[in-house]
């Protein structure tokens, strides 16, 4: 869809479900978050971690900001892509940006980003430690 | 409007938001689990105690059983009540009942119970502690 | 799983993210009633529908009561199955048993089941027509 | 708390339940944007009409962009606030700005924005009617 899209990124297919939807007959907006959250999770998990693991090493990576532009809306049923790439890394920092096409990969529904801090289990910005770091290089 | 409602109980208002709508136009039957989680919340609260101070305390009451009876729809803006009540107690488990009515509390939207064990932090199965028990009796 | 699950029946898979746990660190209770629903419209689906297409017929499947057994927790990132089947039909009703198992399907996490009343786009019960009815034979 | 948050606006008071944390503890972040639909529907109402009587009139406002910071979490049984506000309008759109904070109101949790389209009911973008204009004037 987009050549700009930056890397390392991954695609999750996710099928709209009822309970997803608002009675304007589409996936309610905050469920725009949610599904951000699952690319997140996937991309992590393509590249060899899982963020279950990360949490159990004592690390967590609260959201800080996040934005999302809708497009065009996704129905019930509908089979929809989630596009998940890193878009930057700080010392304490990682963002990253998100399409979601319909199942065709032809029309872009929505697009946004989040930012996350890196905090220890006191919530503490903490460094990101090089295991997390070198799985984005 | 059910003069055989279980006692202690505590009435909870709620606004119907168009997050918790579905494409029917109508409160998706999964939330009316979270609405009686609500209800269940306020009843511990009208007596004294949180759950939040049972869980600091170690103790954690996970649902061992929901059901729940659609009798009518509950749309987006609508004042709805939620009128929840203790229907049993054993050593460790406990019971609530939870009924949901319109605005003017004449027609019944839902009807339902949840059971729950007692357990610790390790989500071992404990005798319930008496400044729990006690609360209502 | 289970030798008596009644048929037609069907598997669906599912990974839990972070939104559907709560402050337990497991899927909230509410959610499981999300999960049926997901495998009641994969059982659909497989038998060569869409509840979309049952809508855009002016017919709806509104859920008359649901019920849920919690046998154990599922957590964040896990791989978890629904297994869905059809456990009774009548002229204007449908009834669904649902068991969600963890991923090596070993361990059941939760059963449930749903009614369902067959209404047209007023609301008004009626017969389940043909189309429907013959999809379960 | 912020002597600059724009007018026309509104308070709603809200208490976090079980079922809007997650596994972290805290508030998921994808319910800060149901929380701001709380807010805005509350802020409509506060002016004397309801969103649900401007669909009714076939009317919709569905969001073109969405964007939060989160600043401080949320726990369980916490009780917040979310200030709502009007921060633009155009001939066929509109801006709300939101704030949420804790029960005290002397700490921030969250702010952010969401801009809305006004369409009829097929979807079509349309210039604002007057009775919702004169609203916020």
């Amino acid at each position: 869809m987009n050549p700009s899209f930056p890397t390392p990124s991954c695609w999750l297919t996710h099928r709209v479900s009822y309970g997803e939807t608002d009675a304007m007959g589409v996936v309610y907006y905050a469920n725009y978050l949610h599904l951000f959250e699952r690319g997140r999770s996937e991309l992590i998990r393509s590249l060899g971690l899982s963020y279950q693991v990360v949490e159990e090493r004592g690390f967590f990576l609260p959201v800080r900001e996040a934005q999302c532009r809708y497009l065009a809306p996704a129905r019930y049923d509908e089979i929809i892509h989630i596009h998940t790439g890193l878009s930057g890394k700080t010392r304490a920092s990682m963002s990253f940006v998100y399409e979601i096409t319909n199942a065709d990969k032809n029309i872009t529904l929505a697009r946004g980003s989040t930012q996350h801090a890196v905090v220890n289990a006191q919530g503490k910005p903490v460094r990101i430690p090089d295991w997390i770091a070198d799985l984005f290089c």
